[in-house]
């Protein structure tokens, strides 16, 4: 097989066969040789030429499952018709919401037992979701008045830092019960800023992620 | 010299040598190779005895210097006579008072560098710092009504999280004037729990470890 002919279809048979093999055996128990061994021919060099390292397949298995919530949190943000803090719930709604997310919690290894996984993470809080999605989402619900704070930037952080390091079991492991709490004084914070974000729908899926961690 | 004879001090000059290079070259740039050369005639095995790795051993160096701030929080955390919040505070105080954390700031590596650091930094809020500081002063201060919340578990690791991740120049490199910005959205966050955490002479000792990082 040719890596050069349809380098699409050689990056989606790889990301196939190591997602396979993840929900099978677990993200760490999965070696890059065995998604080599799984490719049927395809060589070791072909699959170094698309990814660097079994931590950026991983990512690009999460990030082929979240393509269409992040499209359509995107719609949500640049949509003209909803206040800021319509906007903020409708987003966590959908990130939320995606039964895809499931595939991604199953496969998924402890973060803290994979630093690397865990700093790319913390990364991207910072360079990416809190400024280019909640960030301009509360500088819009400030203008529109749907909430009030002279720090949008920082509770951007904030917010996100507390849901994408303290409300993910892959990060900090806990059961259904403590996830519960969490959820709840996460609201009870937000509260105190007349915003209400994380619905009894959306603590039942923080609360079945918990299950779904091997 | 015998490793066995005097084991501590092995171990003291193996952190002295180390915190030497570390703040003269920085963390990235001294190797465990850099820190046997300066032994002067002790053997890799005698440091590997002691320690597993270079991140070991930059902690044991931060280790030494907060011991002395260890100690008096631990007085603090156990002292009959002061309310809960009164407890909460005053160890804020002397954790960002010690003038010794300006050489903890300059010797230590940006941790999104250094993810295993990252992860161990990550750990520690959760298996030590949360549950055995901030949270026994937080249920005390809900006995003594100085705090009120019915989350003092899920309060302390936020506070312990917010303070060791996110205000913290060695995992998010920011300028003083972010910083400032960072630590006052914090106290807008604790105000509406009656709480008043950071003082201006602690916001000012954020500000100058921004200016200390290498």
């Amino acid at each position: 097989m040719s890596r050069n002919k349809y380098p699409e279809e050689t990056v989606n048979l790889i990301l196939d066969v190591a997602q396979k093999l993840m929900l099978e055996k677990g993200y760490d128990n999965t070696s890059i040789q065995d998604i080599i061994n799984g490719l049927g021919g395809l060589s070791k060099g072909a699959v170094y030429h698309h990814f660097k390292s079994k931590e950026e397949i991983f990512y690009s298995v999460a990030e082929r499952f979240n393509k269409q919530a992040v499209y359509e949190i995107k719609q949500v943000r640049d949509d003209t018709t909803l206040t800021g803090l319509e906007k903020l719930k409708k987003m966590f709604q959908i990130s939320l919401a995606q039964s895809d997310g499931d595939i991604v919690y199953s496969t998924a290894p402890n973060m803290l037992d994979n630093p690397r996984l865990l700093s790319f993470q913390v990364q991207e809080i910072f360079s990416d979701v809190a400024p280019n999605y909640v960030r301009p989402v509360l500088e819009q619900a400030i203008k529109d008045g749907s909430i009030k704070t002279d720090y949008p930037k920082e509770m951007a952080e904030v917010i996100i830092l507390l849901t994408n390091l303290w409300l993910n079991p892959l990060v900090i492991r806990t059961d259904a019960d403590n996830m519960e709490k969490r959820v709840r004084f996460f609201n009870d914070l937000l509260k105190r800023y007349n915003i209400e974000l994380l619905d009894e729908e959306m603590l039942n899926s923080y609360k079945r992620y918990c299950t779904l961690i091997k």
